[in-house]
């Protein structure tokens, strides 16, 4: 491509609403241009990047055997009431009636339509396993779209659904696009995380995330640097961080702790470490016709609550943080000095694993300005009720027992998902077993946010220049900046001979022969990020030499003329894996 | 590809709403599902040949230098407000609102994005020309739809827009869209004409239609076989079929003809040509505050009015054909024996040009039973103004002097448009030209129907077994049919070994390894149109043969087991033009 009949759009300011990096970049870049709140064009430039991402997606969509179809945008309300999220949905489904009052909705995913396929053209096991996929325009309306394409209305998702005669075989189609996923993502170049959304081992969980590394991230993982154990902060499982309870070795004892409302002042009021203080977190589940339980939740004094996890503890579904009242109620005693021993009225307690496992640790006394010290499990108070109620943090051991988590931040690019028969059942997909007995498809479904991806992949890449694309999503693999292209016979014929030479050898160049002044085309180039640049000029030509610089090095490198397509070519292709 | 990993769906009867063979043959063919009216699944047999019309599509697009860019598919009001047809366009037009309550569109076309876009990157004449396009789905709420994909609501359209710094510019860019269009429909492998919708002349004309040749089209179209002047019928130039009037010869005189209103029985009750004849048609065009004007129009009597043509007229815009009580007052008897000698009230006479080179001819003599022979124009009433009021028929000298035209149906699969500053006019799109004042911009517009080509394909290409594809749409170029894939080591051996040297060699083939029984296998693979199939089995291998045929093929030919793939391939590649 010769720029002077591409188009180009950079600009040198971002718009006022572009909050993050890969937004203002991609506006700058001249990559997209905002057409509504959350509605995008993706100009020429924009679209090459998403042109790519599609093509690797496809290709190894199709080498795990996965079928491309393409579904419409514009779907039925029927197949949602079948399936029930008609109801279920909230303002973020789309939906309108078309000229004749009828009602439909603009798909945001497209599990009723797959299956209602499925279901009409699938009637035996013969036909099984299937998994059908699609590269298509989405809309989700958004209540506060932002982000750029991180979280636009329209975007475009490669949405895969695979259909299975059991579980086994659902199991197997999960394997299939995990390792598909694994294999986009390592071709598109970027650094990511297969996370458990439930639990930190393939085999076993129903879904997981694929997220990208960025510390720009939305959601906070923990992994382990030493397996490929990784979950999202919320799902991983905190185990006890010391495996067995000591033996007491201090006297209980009600000290003052003046205005020592919180751990961290009581721990350095006490003068001991953070680790011996609890934290006293009161909750309340509601009983039709009663008084509220009152739950005392137990964690150590560095640890936070999860709040997924305690909600799916037996009573908590659905609980709240207990008011002020009720507090006063059930421990004598406002907000600050709370504890387990010698509440007013009976409070359930639970602890966390590690809080379990403490000895000789420190509670609120339920009197203001007090703590108690030196308290025990089974001496002090009966054995709690334990569970897994915390955060993991950095250091604590990894479930799989394979060395110590770290935390970083992720942006969730793609989703795989077990979803057994919810669709199936509702929408009564049934298949003739081996026996000629009817029985229910086990789906999976399995999505990749093909626009978010560039943003991600910005995200990760980037620098105060601009954009650092890696080669397999860049617009363009690499850029030739001639010195004077209108001016010097020697440099145009030198660039128009390069650029032939790298077009033959398969590389997607930019010739920029737009005759303007270097520093403008190093600035554009840089800002919409080509990975690969190089610089013929009429200074070097007389030494027979031309300036290489890859976009994240320092400074150009002297290549001599004849060897610079062959160096950059093989740079491209070994970025490539090829 | 093998059929066993594959998903083939085909049905023995259509379903009772598919009214034309091409609806009728995609659902046999599973190509196509309906979702509900007018909206479809592309299954991945349908997808394939989809994407084979996009992929041609995008390449001779990037050939004539236009970008390729992404507009969304939801459009806010306010652009449509701006360009006006917010107001105009009618219900085809989806308009929904989202959470916030604001207006939406769902695309049905981009003017208004795309001029948006212009008015905003573009900002002098050095960036222009330039011509953005795209492939994209798009949603027209038909009030009926039908006919499958020829007419569906959801589909899929390459759209172009050029931007020109005038109107030189303009038609230099037009005539890369139509070389372009030329060049996608011969490459599809389609009997088409570019039909001109105005004139018949290219140079001259702001808009034409592509059609696809084919008897079941919407669209009558005369065409010069002999050049490649083509137009609608309604917009063909009709010449005067008759050079110069010829003197008069005959006396005027009053003549019954009882019970002959038509023309044609007119002619047979005087033993004379129909074309002596003269078709009489009363027009009325209201005038505010006074009495209609009525217009007599006359065409010779084997001609139909055009009415496209006639609204053209000056005085004629907005027309309205009499009612009886206004001939009664007017002509003084009821229509069936009317003409314009001797009316009661004046009338306005308009002579088709071929009348008004007519002589001795019959005309109604204003009176019933009665019509008038020997009439002579300026002898027997005055000289008239002559008009192209009638549709052209084959026969008909074409307007271009290069011999005469011929009829044939088309279903229009293409279009391209002037639009001049319609658009940058009511958006303003301007641009600063070389003396630095601002411009409008020049516009055209270019869209193809890349669904509907598939749906215009099969119309023109089928027989009572199935679909035929051309070549370079076909979901697959090559089947293979082992008889006995599963039962014969000879067969699958050489099956597999075929299958393999035709992927190395480019072509699309898939191997039907369902262990079908042949008769299964020849009616699905003919019903989904596979161009070449090769059939192999023990009998033939014994002898070192296999079974050639075209799908248009009356029977298979013999052919070496050695020479099968170079023979294939060479057809193959003969029939794509490589």
């Amino acid at each position: 491509m010769k720029a002077s009949r591409f188009f180009i759009g950079t600009l040198k300011e971002a718009p006022a609403d572009a909050e993050i990096v890969s937004h203002k970049l991609m506006m700058r870049a001249g990559m997209i241009r905002r057409v509504a709140g959350g509605i995008y064009d993706y100009m020429p430039i924009g679209l090459r990047s998403v042109r790519k991402v599609e093509a690797i997606v496809r290709e190894e969509m199709n080498r795990a055997g996965a079928l491309e179809l393409l579904m419409p945008a514009v779907q039925p309300a029927e197949l949602w009431q079948e399936s029930g999220r008609w109801e279920q949905y909230g303002p973020e489904l789309l939906r309108f009636k078309d000229r004749h009052e009828r009602d439909f909705v603009m798909g945001p995913t497209h599990e009723e339509v797959v299956t209602d396929i499925a279901r009409r053209d699938i009637k035996s096991y013969r036909q099984l396993p299937v998994n059908f996929y699609q590269i298509q325009t989405k809309f989700r309306d958004e209540i506060r779209p932002r982000f750029g394409v991180m979280r636009g209305r329209e975007f475009i998702m490669k949405d895969a659904y695979s259909f299975d005669k059991d579980r086994d075989g659902l199991a197997e189609s999960y394997r299939k696009m995990y390792e598909a996923y694994v294999r986009i993502f390592t071709r598109i170049g970027l650094e990511f995380r297969a996370v458990a959304a439930d639990n930190g081992s393939i085999g076993g969980s129903g879904s997981h995330e694929f997220h990208v590394i960025a510390d720009t991230g939305e959601d906070d993982i923990a992994y382990c640097p030493d397996s490929d154990f990784a979950a999202n902060v919320e799902a991983a499982d905190a185990l006890p961080l010391i495996a067995q309870r000591a033996a007491p070795t201090e006297e209980l004892k009600k000290t003052p702790t003046p205005g020592a409302a919180k751990c961290e002042a009581v721990a350095q009021l006490l003068n001991i470490p953070l680790e011996k203080t609890i934290k006293s977190i009161v909750l309340a589940t509601e009983n039709e016709g009663a008084e509220p339980t009152i739950w005392l939740l137990m964690l150590r004094g560095d640890h936070s609550l999860n709040d997924i996890k305690t909600g799916k503890l037996p009573g908590l579904a659905g609980y709240r943080f207990a008011s002020e009242a009720e507090i006063i109620e059930w421990f004598g005693t406002p907000p600050g000095y709370l504890g387990p021993i010698g509440t007013k009225k009976p409070v359930r307690v639970i602890a966390d694993r590690t809080v379990a496992n403490m000895s000789d640790f420190v509670v609120g006394t339920n009197e203001v300005d007090y703590h108690t010290t030196g308290v025990n499990w089974g001496r002090d108070l009966p054995e709690p009720e334990v569970a897994d109620i915390r955060n993991v943090v950095a250091g604590d051991p990894s479930p799989d027992g394979k060395g110590t988590l770290e935390i970083c931040r992720g942006i969730e690019v793609g989703h795989v998902f077990q979803l057994g028969t919810k669709y199936s059942d509702s929408m009564g997909a049934t298949f003739l077993d081996e026996n000629g007995k009817p029985a229910r498809m086990q789906m999976g479904c399995y999505g990749i946010g093909v626009t978010r991806v560039l943003g991600a992949a910005i995200e990760q890449n980037f620098d105060d220049r601009g954009i650092i694309w890696p080669e397999a999503i860049a617009p363009f693999e690499v850029v030739i900046c001639p010195m004077g292209y209108d001016r010097s016979d020697a440099v145009r014929e030198q660039a128009d001979k390069l650029y032939a030479t790298l077009q033959e050898a398969g590389i997607d160049v930019i010739l920029d022969d737009r005759g303007e002044r270097p520093g403008v085309m190093f600035a554009d180039w840089e800002l919409i990020g080509v990975p690969h640049r190089i610089v013929i000029g009429d200074r070097g030509l007389k030494e027979g030499k031309l300036e290489y610089q890859g976009r994240r090095d320092t400074e150009a490198t002297l290549l001599p003329v004849d060897e610079a397509a062959g160096a950059v070519t093989a740079k491209v292709r070994a970025a490539l894996g090829k």
